[in-house]
């Protein structure tokens, strides 16, 4: 049996949700404390993670309160660090890690893919409404339909490729069919309804589907934490122009 | 056993030394193919890597001549996807995959910690002279000889995080002491006559000579072609300006 683990979380981050939707996948027992990223406490960065963000683990140690970390059990940050640790730490409990390793490098090169395509296209269209971002935004879609090589991204079974895409695929037709971005009011929906209606996109909208039936996205996604945040961070944004 | 393995790799480039170092420390069995970067064969991007880099192996699929690759093959790229991917082929063969998964994760992270430090701080360096690039590497440095935390990187055996980082310190020292890059002449070889001046900077150059007498990095490593290739390169950069 692995060891305590605490995992420090926020309801809204898509790295953090990579990491709770690993402990969900593998049935673990664990404490989950959330961080409030706009107000984070002052023992977390030099207790928990340096670089003060989510998620990170402390591993072992004794049995201590959250907001109390002990200096003897291991930190460990960084969500795809952590999505390939948890259910190493529990052998056999879920699909998560390919037996293949084959199959295994393959799950590595489909989540290399998508943090090169799809995240700067998705900041570029979300936070910073660039020009051509909309462009781009759909030629990372079908960077991803490419990549996709099974019933699940690389597998007929549910790995670390999934679920590291998921809490970004699932934010993202959040965001766009709410209209909620930096974008001209009303093109995140118009742009969503031009793909719906675009058969060379319905290969990616069932995948999606097929990614938030997932029990373990289902239980870990809170979509009106998101909403509230993005909406809160996009006034900010306009606020500083 | 695993299937036939061909590797497409290039002398004077780090990255495909990763996986050449991964190969001989698991002792498989492979052919190897030598890709002249500037120079492709015009077979490589569209049959094995789209990308066009290096390294990139052909996994599998009949015996064929590497210049002749068989689509029945499959095609893997990416350093860090093979320096994980050669180890899980053949289990038990090497100290690559630390046993641990903690251990584990940290050989991660600290491959993550120098790739976001200490590649910009030498591209920064060596490539384009910045203003104040010295002081941004001395700093990547310290900060590899925080995250350093055993006799090896993350253990007191050679692991993947080794292997990561040495193709990439072993080119630094090979440059600044023969003053090979994008500064004023002499300011390479001074700098590294300061570091190694500096007793702060002992556990460094501990390590990175235990690093230079592993056999699978002395048997993958071409100091003459490296040192060519840079001066070639630093040539043309400097025609450019």
């Amino acid at each position: 049996m692995p060891e305590q683990i605490t995992l420090y979380s926020a309801k809204i981050c898509p790295y953090a949700q990579r990491a709770e939707i690993a402990l969900a996948e593998v049935g673990a027992d664990f404490k989950r404390y959330e961080i409030d990223l706009s107000n984070k406490p002052e023992w977390y960065a030099p207790k928990v993670n340096p670089a003060s963000k989510v998620p990170a683990i402390a591993y072992g140690g004794p049995d201590v309160a959250p907001d109390q970390p002990s200096p003897e059990s291991t930190k460990i940050p960084e969500s795809l660090v952590l999505l390939q640790l948890i259910p190493e730490l529990y052998p056999g409990k879920s699909s998560l890690i390919p037996k293949d390793p084959i199959v295994l490098a393959q799950a590595r090169l489909f989540i290399e893919t998508f943090s090169n395509t799809f995240s700067p296209a998705w900041v570029a269209f979300i936070f910073k409404g660039e020009e051509g971002a909309e462009e781009k935004l759909r030629s990372a879609i079908e960077t991803v339909i490419k990549a996709k090589t099974h019933k699940y991204a690389v597998s007929d079974e549910f790995t670390i490729a999934d679920a590291a895409v998921v809490p970004f695929l699932a934010r993202l037709e959040l965001l766009l069919t709410t209209d909620t971005g930096k974008f001209a009011p009303g093109q995140g929906s118009k742009f969503i309804a031009s793909l719906k209606a675009d058969a060379s996109f319905n290969s990616f909208f069932e995948y999606l589907n097929l990614l938030k039936e997932r029990e373990s996205f289902k239980q870990t996604w809170h979509p009106d934490e998101v909403l509230a945040h993005f909406r809160k961070r996009l006034a900010e944004l306009n606020a500083q122009k």
